[in-house]
């Protein structure tokens, strides 16, 4: 079993001096996350994740959740932590304190939320799906909703999911087929069947609600016939105690590569009574609420995992003694982490997890600001970077994830390879973040399209004057401030001719741009890491500067930044060529050349 | 569960137009390999493949090999699956007649490797290790122990073993430490313990031949020191039955990501009787001579893992419906195979497939040369072209092999996920091959340091030239085929000088180009994948031409090498770049940065 430690001193860095804290406490609203506040709540949260979650994911992951007769037992010491979890207040740390939150900035909880995800994908799973419904409910019930469930799931006394996907509508929700048929009382009655449903069943705690898409009988086709209804597994009375068992069964779970902890059940409505959201047919404006926070939540798990990956890789590299290094005249065997090769895959690991992870930290600092900022021309901007960057939060993200967690087990050799070492699982259990909340190839497809093609780069001239600016900072700075800038700016170069292609191209035919769309996306995330690395090099060296902080660690910032500019940015020019021409092939290709 | 047809077209394609079989026939010794024999063996091959192994992979995965009381039980249907192998004569298809085999050149013997390999890389690994123990025998075992041991091993009677790895000796073997105290009789008492023994103990044959590495009590340190011993599970009586069993137990096997179906048993020698081979001290040689095919058909694991996804990916695609294609007017759902950037993915998954399995048979084509020819300069030409491309075959197409499977699962979205699927067992399976026989970074080191570094390039100056002249064929060609080979030229011009770096470097530092050694491996990789298909188009068009073949067959064929140059290629300079100048962040790093 490995050990996982917060990376505590690294989250602070990037919230107090790289993001700015002091301009987020200053937002009206915000003013209880004070800098002692990020470092109690870090600390606290690093300790639960390090000795109460962390240690379970490993017995999770050989012993999943089990279903029978419609019945899920979670893994053990599921329950028990998950108790502690909520006793803690955890659940409710970013929630509005009108239902029981404690109202912090996105920029902490979303730190909190790595740490979890770190332990334990599988367990963090359940309070990410309560959140995503959490903030359905919260912009879209009713009060009198809100009133019946919102308090109790805030808490994490009851936990939520989304029932989106069917077994023939996953990606394509204008699929959806499920019925809702209106009774008199005004309720509705669910049948249908939904698929992969994270934590339906679990035995964790007393309620599950469930907020499923379903049509009306007189629904349009497509995806405007789209409702969402409010499903509990046990109806509420109106004293708020449990009321009688609906109708919404999970018939089984799936047989997963990784996760195992988390329950992904099939659920049958079978006549369940569903409470609907808002209006008939507004239900996919109300998921997607939810599905932009869950994809930057997605990619929180991206990083989240190659940061475990990372600390057990290193972990094993430092004590693993093998052969000399080469071209050394002592022959002594040395521990592994000395071999360049090893090395460069340690500093691979190192430098995308904290690329990735500074651009979800960015992202959540522009969540806070549309949230609380008075300003609209800041809350515009905010707005802007948030819709830019949620795929490459998410793709690009989760894309790290599986490299950094595939590279740990490389760095294992033979080890690496069996199940004990650990490593296998984080490249189990990150696999499916690739895919799940929108396939990668979807988000890039979003990228190139709405966020990009379709606005004709507006996002972009906000994000790319910020990079150019930090760029200018570091070229003056002199010495690797200035390599490091230079090999940025290569990247920023190509991402503007792809993206003059781009919107040129998308005019004409999006098929060609759709060829190489994660391409596009994979250049723009090495653009933004590379820049906020670079942008946290800088900052980490006014710091040594200033004889302030651990030094070790600021060198070590500089040292990654500068790893990133020389191993990471010069495929820029790669994914550009191949982004921009790289097409004729697979369109003109034939279904019987496949 | 999955079917898996061998891509028959594509192996006689290579084999005898590609790879001009005419002049392999043309060896002493190798005239019954007529195109008519190929086909026929392939043809069989492929049946047994498809109808007997290839359906046991998946139950396999789910029920592994069982260890109880040192002795192992077998997946199901292996026992009987491995008793129709023998039966069909499949083990000794590539070995001496002189001892039973059918002395087939290995340009076909690989490719029906390929086709276990394909059906289930765990069935394949017992075939593997004994061809390896054979190998290692022939060359430098004694008439008398040849006589005992070969002829049962080559017809698959009994299987063999490499007992190389001890706990603390991995990839060093300088550090084996089992002993071996020679008896009056003239054999030695073995004792001592070696980890990753793969099918080191098994329910399939009586008999099972273990090689085993140890030092003899006056031994000197370190690798010059190492012996290598026959260590057979049951004693062999002189009539040939078998007398008792030897103290060399299996005492328990691992609990790993993937290939369940291959027992990977930790042996322990607790007194064993071993037979020298050869003399004292010369272990490590004969071992090489068995370690060399071996990483040859490790890379053929690679490949083969990536047909099997990509099969397994494409026939998912073509039947699952998803959304209209983007840009289209027609609004239809279609077959996810139509959208571009699934498109993308499974022409990356074919092309990065087909170029690996090229370079693999070209390198088996110079086997076959090395084996037979009398001519002194075409042998030393043909071994130069094995030395150089050993490791490039076994790491860049293992690290295909991954990504490959990887993208399988992408392609099938949750589903791919979902054990049932067939999808996530190919990466599971196939990540050990990046892993054993020597790490990809270890092949890596081999490449830049004793395959290029240390003879100033000389081996390259052998490949580069024959490159050359098939571009210019190309080049000369017009259209598309111009395009490529100008693709490829790219790449050549970014190996030239990456290689122009390497030899300067290494001289002064070696630990410069080590940090990058798998960057280096890939440029060349990418080259000769390049090369090959562009090749392979050039032949297809005249195939075309001349009326000759399947159509749709070298259509595909020049599409896939023009995909391949336009999305593959274009990475070159990336990696020259990355190569050269980033070496600095990893070398200067302290071990408090990391």
């Amino acid at each position: 079993m490995t050990e996982y430690n917060a990376p505590i001193t690294e989250m602070e860095f990037l919230i107090k001096d790289v993001f700015d804290l002091n301009s987020i406490t200053a937002l009206p609203g915000y003013e209880e996350a004070t800098p002692d506040m990020v470092d109690a709540i870090l600390e606290e949260a690093g300790k639960l994740g390090r000795d109460v979650i962390a240690p379970l994911a490993q017995a999770s992951d050989e012993q999943g959740a089990t279903w029978n007769d419609n019945e899920v037992t979670t893994s053990p010491g599921f329950k028990e932590a998950y108790a502690q979890f909520v006793e803690g207040g955890w659940n409710g740390i970013g929630f509005d304190p009108e239902y029981g939150g404690m109202g912090l900035p996105f920029v902490l909880s979303n730190a909190v939320s790595e740490i979890w995800n770190s332990s334990s994908i599988a367990f963090g799973l359940c309070p990410m799906l309560t959140g995503g419904a959490i903030e359905a409910m919260h912009h879209h019930a009713s009060e009198e909703q809100k009133a019946i469930f919102l308090e109790k799931m805030v808490t994490g006394e009851w936990t939520g999911t989304m029932n989106l996907t069917e077994p023939s509508a996953g990606s394509d929700l204008a699929a959806v087929s499920a019925k809702a048929v209106p009774q008199d009382d005004g309720t509705y009655k669910i049948t249908g069947q939904k698929i992969f449903i994270t934590f339906g069943e679990h035995d964790m705690t007393e309620n599950i609600i469930h907020l499923v898409l379903a049509r009306t009988p007189d629904a349009p086709a497509g995806s405007r016939g789209i409702s969402l209804f409010i499903v509990p597994k046990y109806l509420v009375n109106e004293d708020g105690s449990l009321g009688e068992r609906n109708p919404a069964y999970c018939i089984s779970i799936e047989h997963k590569l990784g996760i195992h902890g988390s329950p992904t059940a099939t659920m049958s409505f079978e006549g369940a009574t569903g409470y609907l959201v808002k209006e008939e047919n507004k239900g996919l404006a109300c998921m997607f609420t939810m599905m932009n926070n869950a994809r930057l939540n997605v990619g929180n798990e991206g990083f989240a995992a190659a940061e475990r990956a990372y600390q057990c890789a290193l972990n094993y590299a430092r004590e693993r003694v093998q052969s000399p290094v080469i071209g050394s005249k002592d022959k002594t065997s040395v521990t592994i982490d000395k071999h360049p090769d090893v090395r460069r895959m340690l500093l691979t690991m190192k430098a995308k997890t904290e690329a990735a992870r500074a651009i979800s930290y960015f992202t959540a600092r522009q969540q806070d600001i549309v949230a609380k900022t008075d300003d609209n021309d800041a809350r515009a901007t905010a707005d802007a970077l948030i819709q830019l960057l949620t795929p490459v939060v998410k793709a690009y993200s989760t894309d790290i994830g599986i490299e950094v967690a595939n590279d740990g087990i490389q760095v294992h050799g033979g080890m690496g390879f069996i199940e004990e070492s650990g490593a296998p699982q984080w490249l189990r259990d990150v696999r499916i973040t690739a895919i799940y909340e929108g396939t990668n190839g979807i988000q890039a497809n979003d990228l190139i399209g709405r966020k990009v093609g379709m606005n004709g780069g507006a996002y972009l001239d906000i994000l790319l004057p910020m990079i150019k600016e930090d760029l200018a900072a570091a070229k003056a700075k002199g010495g690797v401030f200035t390599e490091m800038a230079e090999a940025i700016e290569v990247g920023l170069n190509n991402t503007e001719k792809a993206t003059a292609w781009l919107l040129e191209s998308f005019k004409e035919d999006p098929k060609q741009a759709a060829t190489g769309s994660v391409h596009y996306l994979r250049l723009l995330g090495n653009l933004c890491g590379g820049w906020l690395l670079t942008k946290s090099a800088l900052i980490a060296q006014a710091k040594l500067d200033a004889n302030e902080g651990n030094p070790a660690f600021m060198k070590a910032k500089i040292n990654t930044a500068r790893f990133f500019a020389e191993q990471i940015m010069p495929t820029s020019s790669a994914l550009k060529a191949i982004f921009t021409k790289g097409y004729n092939a697979v369109l003109e290709c034939e279904d019987d050349w496949l």
